[in-house]
């Protein structure tokens, strides 16, 4: 039950949602080895000013910014993370989303932590 | 001083958002004992696209999704966790909203991760 | 590499999201030492009926309410926190916005938690 949250601006949105929303489902499938079924995403799309970054912070040349959150329960590895964060940006890269704009965090919580549909 | 954040979509935002924010709340207070000023709600309504999810997950009948995100100090125990969730769900079925459609995810902190209002 | 999100309401965003965006980079500055460059901000405007909040909860006459979210990684004790949150309203107040309007909520994760551009 990872639940991902993207904030990009509002043109890429609008021209990319869908495909942006399988390339990350997809890497999760790949990386994580959840099951096709286990999708919850929430896009929010920003307009001018509300995403605010510095242009080479970590000695990446950023000019856009794509944020993905993810909530996941605590169960993979350090290897596992590195994993699933290189498949995000090697799927994201062919729908023209720079591997320099991604920020990924995620957080963690417990399975007792979770009510998808029922108890 | 849990923090809850609501994404829905705008129509249910639009009929029902005061009667969702009140529902939830009260389901705190019967579930966590928090008091009643305690409350702080953060509502984000969502246009077509935003909120993907997978209609069977979990063994469910899923039509819509309504997520609740929870951030809360840690002291609740798997059981309270539970009666929280269950009082949710049990207090927004008479608005229409169908525990099925409901995510909860909740994330903890310490006391000292907090501000509201004075140090 | 901390993660700051902003829920404000339309109007004070409009007429101040640089200034806040601002003040809030340079209380975390000041207070937890980060590099000048090492900046993610997401801010996202509120309509009427998305924030609700009680106005008298933790003794405080709260007439707004502006929440920021902070995703850090585990390393800051407590100390640290209270002067960053302190050094938050400090750079706030001047701009009109009100120490007893503020809700902050920090989460924690881990350095393997985080891609900023590259691995």
């Amino acid at each position: 039950m990872p639940l991902i949250q993207v904030h990009l601006d509002r043109d890429t949105f609008d021209h990319q949602h869908e495909k942006i929303g399988l390339a990350i489902h997809d890497a999760q499938i790949a990386a994580l080895g959840i099951p096709a079924d286990d999708r919850f995403q929430i896009f929010t799309p920003h307009d001018a000013g509300e995403l605010k970054f510095d242009p080479g912070y970590n000695g990446v040349d950023r000019r856009n910014l794509i944020v993905i959150r993810v909530v996941a329960v605590h169960m993979y590895d350090v290897a596992t993370k590195r994993r699933l964060f290189q498949a995000v940006v090697d799927r994201l890269q062919p729908l023209g989303i720079r591997a320099e704009d991604v920020l990924i965090s995620l957080t963690e919580n417990g399975f007792e932590d979770w009510y998808a549909g029922k108890l």
